[in-house]
């Protein structure tokens, strides 16, 4: 097994991967910009190296700097975590070039996924289902409208770099269509460098379901069933639960059968994601890969028990899956509540500063995944995301009163937070009775039917 | 369902039976001595009473108060907790007479029980294992010898009435007999006001094996399999796990049937735990029952899934079981380290006081029931246990890495803690291989061979 690995990244992300390395008796070594020198990452790895100041470009994104840093402590391999630099290729590149492992997938798959468009035309070939839409991308809004009338409104317009909610816009009628198509069209350009679109069929009201899976470098693949990430708003996961209880047995088989030939499709080596939408028919439709751990990723492991940074270490590294398809057994409920510095009553906004009191829930069933401490100051440089509360319960029911409880439970104070607003979901009549699509937030919490 | 229940306990278990109660939709009361009014229980519950002065004869133990903080706020039932008034069968009559209903079994179960003698004699009737020894007891150290030769020595003198592991001795040779049973006598005749004893052949190197069961009052009752908890430094446990690897399945039914068996003969109701002691050539003895809930009652939770809480509280109010024995399934492995505020230096003396800093572990399978925060005063009153920290892992294995990743990243500040003891035990080469028995931390750890 490697005995050192540097972890490119900051916060509960960082720290998740150095639990996991201890347990596994790696060594780590943490890198943090300079205003992150009082986090927890960086005094529980091993080792830390500042490798530059606050802004993420000069620091978290600076490829060059975190290659040194892991040739600097002899480093044998890379953790990215998620977000920032763990689905640039650019980085996997640098690591081959300087004989450090990328724990993740394949500069070709991250590619190949990273296209949104040409992610399309593969699973297309694969004979996996995607929703009806373009077979190219163009950055002209006539083009894309001939599409969209093919089609039928309601369409949505997509970025082809796209991810995160970005660059997309959801068009009802053609006499709206060129502006949104625009509008869309320059926030990809911004975000991403790349103006080109796509147009796909808007699914109405359906549920996120993403599949968790694992793949070796010897073609061994395996899902570990699916998350319902619906809870979102404005495109960003909220609250996250697994399993998704309106998917039966049957449902799971033939959804878990297609992401794995969506993974096999590009040959698809170590942990990944593999995102559907599913409407009320039970159809459903392949949106998008992600080549790395996700946020959510805990749920997974407390109803399958298997420790996913740990075994994509291990795959990273070379090993076999020792884990088969049928040994794959889900046992009760879990839901993520994706706790937010931010002020749920100014439109989300933000609220970074130091936190004067925090208590930590705790019990049975209830897992925390946080940086945060009594006095530490959330820097305004990041994400706004201070921690995840994670509970487990035998069923559904549970989960749900478990998570109630833990929100009543844990204290931040000094900042704003939106643990009230996850509170309002938990509450609310039509999540209980499970009765929720992507469109659950506007409708429900925000009341704009 | 209860609409109200009163915990009449405080510290970490009266905060995990709130937990349960919230997560059930039922409200709290709870109690508290007047140095305990920063208690996190006290926030934590719906209403609070302070039902006396900081010594527990005065609060804890004051079954006057607690009945008339219970009448005040209407609560229907009375949860005891473990320790205080759990087993004091005063308390069950205090609430029958006055309407409440007490959560745990009837006054004989406890009496039944309570007297390790007659204890004893219930089981030897009933058919089940017991150590061999004395058929009565006797406060005559004469006598009691006359037994002990016969048995062979060596010999364990034990009080009637004892339990905690006070008021026992160990008795290697007729000549030190006479002394030893005396020490004993005069310390069961302090601890619990009775100095009859009895003698019992001293299993050499045992395992401490506990079954847990939960019997509804329908007569229905299964057993939720093992802990092993045979790390115990005189006679108080330190670190629990569950299940014993040692034991097999086929030895694992044969207890548990025992383990019921021995629970019916009572007619036992509530949750309740049958203590064996297991020898090296599988042998096991009945020793005693418990019938309350036990501190390392969460190992089991993790192993099984059942909230044991819970079940304990709708089986005192009369639900029936909706969980037969063929339901529980053990899924992984569960291991609890008692972190208490010690000085192991100094011979495990209570180290009361302030806390300055607390950080508690958390991420994946780390589990923390504990009462302390920044800030708390640890008074010097009570039991110096100040939390559990509990993990589960796939495995032994990883369980063990697990804990010793949670016993790196907790951090107590102000106070003395026995967390580099709990280290000790958890890098210790025959704990490792799980080479264990009863007598492992004066043997391993003292190297008191």
């Amino acid at each position: 097994m490697f005995n050192k690995i540097l972890i490119a990244n900051r916060g509960e992300i960082a720290i998740r991967i150095i639990r996991a390395c201890k347990e596994m008796g790696i060594k780590t070594v943490a890198v943090y910009s300079k205003i992150d020198e009082e986090s927890v990452h960086v005094h529980m790895a091993d080792e830390a190296i500042c490798i530059g100041p606050a802004q993420s470009r000069k620091s978290y994104l600076n490829i060059d700097n975190i290659i040194t840093a892991a040739l600097l402590t002899e480093s044998e391999a890379i953790h990215p975590g998620y977000g920032f630099l763990s689905e640039d290729s650019r980085l996997v590149d640098a690591c081959i070039s300087n004989g450090i492992k990328f724990i993740g997938p394949y500069k070709e798959h991250i590619e190949k996924m990273g296209n949104k468009l040409e992610a399309r035309k593969t699973m297309i070939e694969a004979g996996v289902h995607v929703v009806p839409g373009s077979e190219n991308s163009t950055n002209k809004a006539e083009e894309a409208l001939k599409i969209a009338k093919e089609i039928g409104f309601p369409v949505m317009v997509k970025a082809a770099s796209g991810g995160g909610g970005r660059g997309m816009r959801i068009v009802h009628t053609k006499e709206e269509f060129v502006d949104k198509f625009n509008m869309a069209k320059s926030e990809a350009s911004i975000a991403f460098n790349d103006d080109s679109m796509y147009v796909e069929k808007f699914i109405e009201n359906p549920r996120h379901i993403e599949f968790q899976i694992l793949a070796d470098s010897y073609g061994d693949i395996i899902h570990l069933g699916e998350r319902d990430c619906s809870i979102q708003r404005r495109n960003q996961k909220v609250l996250e639960e697994a399993p998704c209880i309106v998917i039966n047995h049957e449902l799971r088989n033939k959804m878990g059968e297609m992401a794995l030939r969506a993974a096999k499709a590009v040959g698809y080596v170590s942990a990944g994601t593999i995102e559907f939408l599913l409407d009320k028919y039970n159809n459903f439709y392949f949106i998008e890969m992600n080549t790395r751990i996700q946020v959510e990723h805990p749920i997974t492991e407390m109803i399958t028990g298997i420790d996913l940074i740990k075994e994509q270490i291990k795959i990273g590294y070379g090993e076999k899956l020792y884990i088969t398809q049928d040994q794959i057994k889900i046992n009760g409920h879990a839901i993520e509540c994706r706790i937010n510095a931010e002020d749920a009553t100014e439109n989300f906004r933000p609220s970074p500063g130091q936190i004067e009191g925090y208590f930590a829930p705790g019990g049975y069933g209830v897992r925390v995944d946080s940086h945060i401490y009594n006095g530490y100051t959330i820097p305004p440089t990041y994400d706004s995301m201070i921690g995840k509360l994670i509970v487990w319960g035998k069923d559904r029911n549970e989960a749900i009163s478990r998570m109630k409880r833990a929100l009543d439970e844990i204290v931040v104070t000094g900042v704003k937070t939106n643990i009230d607003f996850q509170k309002q979901i938990l509450d609310n009549e039509s999540f209980l009775i499970n009765n929720i699509d992507t469109s659950f937030i506007e409708r429900e919490i925000f009341n704009n039917k």
